[in-house]
């Protein structure tokens, strides 16, 4: 056996791929499996990406092209995130990325320094902490606390968590696993907090155009905050390119020019002809994105109708995202499930539901009691949500 | 201006990209360039890759696959690298990365840890080096010798290197720039030496498959090594496929698993439907392969016989690779040319022809007193290099 380096100890990973085996495994035992566990779409791309693709390739655009993106997707890209933000960026501010994550690592890589204290949101996604920690950081978890209308940020926790050697913030709003939104209000105190501390942000945008009412609001289009802000933008939700693998980082000059020579060391280049594809996508309005848009609202209103319908289970009903973050404390306790595992395998078991659990985003802070789960609605139809959810809603009120 | 992190002082890049860019630069003006400066193809992708990859766009694989890539693919990857090493890699043996080039980065982050030597070939490809450093190792460079008719391995030298520290030995062969081959009796050494000093071995086998006589040697396929190796793999330049970004990691199963967790800490996984096009690259002959082997065969013999005809440079006939490496000692000192990049801009300014040098592959040894330049002629046409290297030679003989 070889040694591994001492470094790996340290790494973490994404825990909902065991939930993915563990259903593939059951449904390959001839049971129906309900799969509300992956942020994945079942939708196909644009037709106009597709072609836009497909004319690069014939064009023969399938060699080397620049560490940091060919240029028409960079001016659009920059384009496209300072219209709805009212930013300033420009095709220096953009390096184009195999895919959203890979902004993660190497915002960490660029600016972080062993040591550093950075905050970052628990329940969250998983890979900021992984990142945080891999790389010599401390991970300072700051979290989100339950009101009747929405998830709001527990801004006078993370005030109280901030030191001396609080170096980092991460964002991500709209935020995954919970939908919740960071508001203005919070946002400016975010903001406030980032320039008095001369902390550098990392706004996850990952589910910025993925909504159903009301607007997304950057943390970058606040004053002072676009010099201090590195987006993690993708291209994964907005336009169900999730398997194609393009993305971007999108920051102040210098910090993009790291970036760039940290793609020369670690992936020469992002694939050159589905860069055309993304340009005919931001380019144009692509038709299916509404349609796309409809069809989620209506799947997440039949699983929330569904899920506030059994008891001890309640709800938000977030404008955005296409997670649902169900509240089942009181569910839990009722049926008598000791653990979060025991609950989210039992009901996969007796229903073929499956979903993530809160456990799947991080660790419970200290005092945490209400417990949730995670609904993701888009990688399962309409039908399937109805059947899959009553067959769990019979099971749970038998 | 945001504080860059400190580890970014230690990260190397490729200099040859500052070339390109030069040469760019001196086409807009309007001068005719004739690029020798990159290893990039100018050929189409295989048709019934690009086909496949259509099909698998169609059939909707848009959505995320698996981190370690889809299993026809591994399965198909493990055969074609079996059969001419005679190894005996399986499914579990292959990780699906976006590119040859991330593997460097991973080996070294997996098996790696600070203050380890690493030894690794100077001239070479700089990412070896930029990547040991970066993350905490001591890169110890081994060289070359000009042979008759090879270059040959200065394992003397290289055995000299060997301390307690020593941890990784890097192997390109193939290699980048000289395209000397490893022989058998140097492999044999390097695999005594690889047991007796307990080293792992990173084999970047890029280019194993370009060559116009004789067959390829691994160093994994020899008694011992397999556990101890791991292969860089990429479809870059097989099949023409620089920008499609594709390739693996093939190696023990217990660093393929920690390399597979950096893919989901990394990139999630690589490109979807791609992976369908390379499984029908592998699945059956690509006519075009042949015959575009055919085509740089003649490249090669055109530049080298126009290159060797120039007073002052002796260039060996290598069977592999894209790269000419010509000795331009004699040349440089009868034409009082100091440095080199003063030969290489004079040269580009009068002609148009734009090469790398030794210094665009590390740094020289100290006593290195032999001058080296890298013709790659993978990307110009022989019309194109009967044209540029007939200035050249005008211009050098006047």
């Amino acid at each position: 056996m070889l040694k591994i380096a001492n470094r790996i100890s340290a790494l973490g990973t994404e825990t909902a791929f065991a939930v993915s085996e563990e259903a593939a495994a059951f449904a390959a035992l001839g049971n129906k499996v309900y799969p509300f566990h992956l942020g994945d779409l079942n939708f196909r791309t644009p037709t106009k990406i597709v072609e836009a693709t497909r004319r690069a390739i014939e064009e023969g655009k399938t060699g080397y092209c620049p560490t940091r993106g060919i240029t028409p997707l960079r001016e659009v890209l920059a384009a496209d995130v300072n219209t709805p933000r009212g930013t300033h960026y420009k095709v220096d501010n953009v390096a184009v990325q195999p895919g959203g994550k890979p902004t993660i690592g190497k915002f960490v890589l660029a600016l972080m320094n062993p040591g550093d204290e950075v905050l970052y949101p628990n329940p969250g996604y998983p890979i900021y902490e992984s990142q945080i920690s891999f790389n010599g950081g401390i991970p300072i978890p700051y979290s989100f606390i339950e009101d009747r209308d929405r998830f709001r940020l527990d801004i006078e926790g993370l005030r109280r968590q901030i030191t001396k050697r609080t170096r980092m913030l991460v964002i991500n709003s709209p935020q995954n696993p919970t939908a919740a939104e960071y508001n203005k209000d919070e946002l400016e105190q975010l903001a406030e907090i980032a320039m008095a501390n001369d902390l550098v942000v990392l706004s996850d945008e990952a589910y910025f155009d993925i909504r159903y009412e009301g607007k997304s609001q950057s943390i970058a289009s606040l004053p002072g905050m676009e010099e201090r802000t590195v987006i993690l933008y993708t291209f994964s939700k907005k336009f169900a390119m999730s398997g194609w693998r393009l993305g971007a980082t999108i920051g102040p000059a210098e910090v993009i020019n790291v970036v760039a020579k940290l793609n020369v060391n670690d992936e020469s280049c992002s694939n050159h002809f589905i860069q055309y594809g993304a340009v005919a996508g931001l380019s144009s309005e692509q038709p299916e994105v509404k349609q796309q848009l409809n069809v989620l609202k209506e799947r997440r209103d039949v699983a929330h109708d569904i899920l506030t319908s059994i008891p001890g289970i309640r709800c938000l009903l977030p404008q955005t995202t296409f997670y649902l973050y169900p509240n089942v404390t009181g569910l839990m306790r009722d049926k008598g499930y000791a653990d979060y595992e025991s609950f989210r395998k039992d009901i996969l078991e007796h229903t073929g539901v499956s979903f993530c659990t809160r456990m799947h985003f991080g660790r419970p802070s200290e005092g945490e009691r209400e417990r949730y789960v995670r609904f993701a609605y888009s990688g399962i139809d309409v039908a399937a949500i109805r059947e899959g959810l009553g067959k769990m809603k019979q099971y749970l009120m038998k």
